[in-house]
C-alpha cells in the first residue's frame, strides 16, 4: 500500500468558496444573509474523480491522508468564532469524502486557530474530528497571523494543553501554515517553506520532547530548508550544546513533497529513512508538468522509485510503514474499513 | 586565487560591542555619556590573526569579501540616525581591516537601513563606502524590522532609488537579514534561511530585472531552501506564467555556505555553476568541528573540492571567476593592490 500523508481538498466544490466569502462578508456587514454549506455526494465525486482519484490511479498510490485546503485555513481572518465555524464546515466535508471513498481517503483535520487565542480552544474540534469523524491527525499552524508571526513559538507552554490532548488521542500534527497575508511572503513559494524551517529550528532549541516524549510532528515540504542545510543544523545544535539531531528524530518526521529527483535524493540520504513519509501534496502547490521529465512536478512517487540508493525495504518504509507508525490510529481505521 | 564572497567581522574588538551598548543606552537615557569608537591597528590584528587569517591559511583560501557582523546590523534598533551612526562606525572598521590586510580582505558595507524608512536614505553611506573606502558591494536587509517583515518586499518601487545607485556604482548586494527579534525565528537557524528563500521567491514573481537588467543579488546560505526545492520553484514559475528560472539567473547568484557535502553536491548540480560563488561565512554561524568529518562545518572549500561531478575549470569558476564577474569593481580593486 502506498500512503500519501499530505493531501488537501483543494478541489472542493465551488459552493465551499461561496460559503467562505459569505462568512467573511458577514464579519463587516451585520445584515449579511444567513449562510450554510452542504455538498451532495455527487458534487463531491465530481471534484475528486477527475483530480485526486484520477491521479491516485495514474500514479499507483492507494490512500491519501486528506485535510482541508491549507492556504484556505486563513486563520488570520476574523476571530475564533470565524475559524471555529469554518473548521467545522471544512472538516465535515473531509468526513464526507472519507465516507464516500473509504478506500482512498483518511481524514486529517483543520484546527480553529485564531491569532492571539490560546490553542487549547482547538481541543473540542480536535476531539470531535478524532472521536466522532474518525480522523487520525491534524494540521497545526505555527503562525495563525498569516505571515507576521505574532503568536508564541511552538515550543512555548502556550501550546501545551493542545499537545496534551494530541498525546492522549495519539494523533500527530503536520506543522502547516495557511495563506500569507504578508506581501513579503509568497504562500506556497516562501511562507510554507519558511514555516517548516522555523518550526524545526524551534524544536532544536527546546526541551519540548522531554515534556512530551510521544508527541509527533510531521514537517511537510521535505522539511523546508532543513535537509539541504543538515550540516548547519547539526553544527548549530552542537554549538548550542543541544542533543544531536538524532534525538529530535524520535518525534519529528519529514514528508517527501520535494519536486525534483535530486532534492528527494538528498532528503532520503541525509534524513534517516524511518523519518521520511511519502507525500505529494496533490492537487496542490505545483500543478504543471515538468518539461525536463514529461511528468508532473508533484508526482513524487517517481522520485522515490528513482532514488537509486534506496532498497526495496526502504521504499516500503517510506511508502507505507512509517505512516502506519507515526499516525498511531491509522492501522485501526484501516482495519475497520477492511483495508488492514 | 580562492575568493570567499561571504565573511563578516564577527570577531571585531570588544570595544565595538561596548560602543553599540552605549549607543543603545543613549536611545532611552538622554544623560548617557558621549561615546566614540576607535580600534588600534594592533587591536584589529589581534582579532583577525587567530581567527579569519588563521583559517584562510589553513584552508588555502586567499581573499574574503568582508563586511560587518550581519546579525549585529540589527536595523530594528532605534531609528535612521541610530543605524547611520552604527553603519559608519562598522564600515570604517572594515576599511581599517582592508588597509591593514590588503591581500586578505576587500570591503562590503552595511547599510543604514531602518524600519519604515525609505531605502534611498542609504545612498550616501553606500556612495561613501564605494567611492571613498573602496568597497565593492553591500549587504541589503530585506527585513529591517528584524523578523516581523513589515517593510515592502524587495520588488517594490520603495527600493528602486537604491537599486539605481547600485547599478550606477556597479555594486551587487548580498540579500542578508540581521538579527531576529521575533521569538519564532532563531537567527542563523531560521531567520537567515527564510530571508534567502523569501527574497528569491519575490524575484520569481516580479519584473524587477526588466527594470534593472544589470542589477545583481547574491543570495547567501546556499540560497536558503531554493536549490533543494528547485523543482518547486521551476514549477511555480511555470504555473504562474513567469519566465523560466534561467532568466532570473542573469541577476541572481548563490553562495556556497552549505555545511555538508551532500548539500553542496545538490547546490552545484542543480544551479548552473556560473551562478555559484564560493563562500564560507567564517567565522560565523557554525563554529564547531563536524564529528563525522573531523573538519569544521564551515570549511566549505572541502565540499567544493569533494564534489565529484565538478571539473577543475568549474571549480575555478566557483572559487574565483564568478566573484570577479559578479562584483564588477573587484578586478580594479585587486589591480590597485597589485593582486590582479
Amino acid at each position: 500500500m502506498i500512503i500519501d500523508c499530505h493531501g488537501h481538498y483543494t478541489t472542493a466544490p465551488k459552493a465551499l468558496e461561496l460559503f467562505r466569502k459569505a462568512q467573511i462578508a458577514a464579519l463587516t456587514d451585520p445584515k449579511a444573509p444567513a449562510r450554510s454549506f452542504k455538498a451532495s455526494d455527487d458534487e463531491v465525486r465530481e471534484t475528486l474523480v477527475p483530480a485526486q482519484l484520477k491521479l491516485q490511479i495514474e500514479r499507483g498510490t492507494d490512500l491519501a491522508l486528506f485535510s482541508p485546503g491549507a492556504g484556505r485555513m486563513s486563520h488570520h481572518i476574523g476571530n475564533f468564532e470565524t475559524s471555529s465555524e469554518w473548521s467545522r464546515v471544512c472538516n465535515d466535508l473531509i468526513a464526507q469524502v472519507c465516507r464516500i471513498y473509504p478506500k482512498n481517503f483518511v481524514g486529517v483535520c483543520q484546527l480553529p486557530q485564531s491569532p492571539g487565542v490560546e490553542p487549547k480552544t482547538c481541543i473540542p474540534e480536535l476531539e470531535r474530528c478524532v472521536n466522532e469523524l474518525g480522523f487520525i491527525g491534524c494540521n497545526l499552524n505555527p503562525d495563525p497571523s498569516g505571515g507576521y508571526w505574532k503568536d508564541p513559538p511552538l515550543i512555548d507552554r502556550w501550546w501545551y494543553p493542545l499537545y496534551e490532548k494530541m498525546v492522549e488521542l495519539d494523533v500527530p500534527a503536520m506543522v502547516h501554515v495557511a495563506a500569507s497575508c504578508n506581501p513579503n511572503f509568497h504562500g506556497t513559494g516562501a511562507h510554507y517553506i519558511n514555516g517548516d524551517t522555523s518550526a524545526f529550528m524551534q524544536f532544536v532549541t527546546s526541551d519540548l520532547f522531554k515534556d512530551f516524549p510521544t508527541l509527533k510532528f510531521i514537517i511537510p515540504h521535505g522539511g523546508g530548508a532543513v535537509p539541504y542545510h543538515w550540516g548547519r543544523y547539526r553544527g548549530l545544535a552542537q554549538d548550542m550544546k543541544r542533543p544531536p539531531l538524532t534525538e529530535l528524530l524520535k518525534n519529528v518526521f519529514f514528508d517527501t513533497c520535494v519536486y525534483h529527483q535530486k532534492g528527494v535524493d538528498l532528503l532520503t540520504s541525509v534524513v534517516p529513512v524511518e523519518n521520511v513519509l511519502f507525500a505529494s501534496e496533490m492537487v496542490g502547490a505545483v500543478k504543471g508538468v515538468d518539461p525536463e521529465t514529461g511528468h508532473r512536478f508533484d508526482d513524487t512517487r517517481r522520485y522515490i522509485d528513482g532514488a537509486a540508493h534506496l532498497s526495496a525495504p526502504q521504499r516500503h518504509q517510506i511508502f507505507e510503514q512509517n505512516a502506519r507508525r507515526v499516525y498511531g490510529r491509522l492501522n485501526k481505521v484501516l482495519a475497520q474499513r477492511g483495508l488492514a
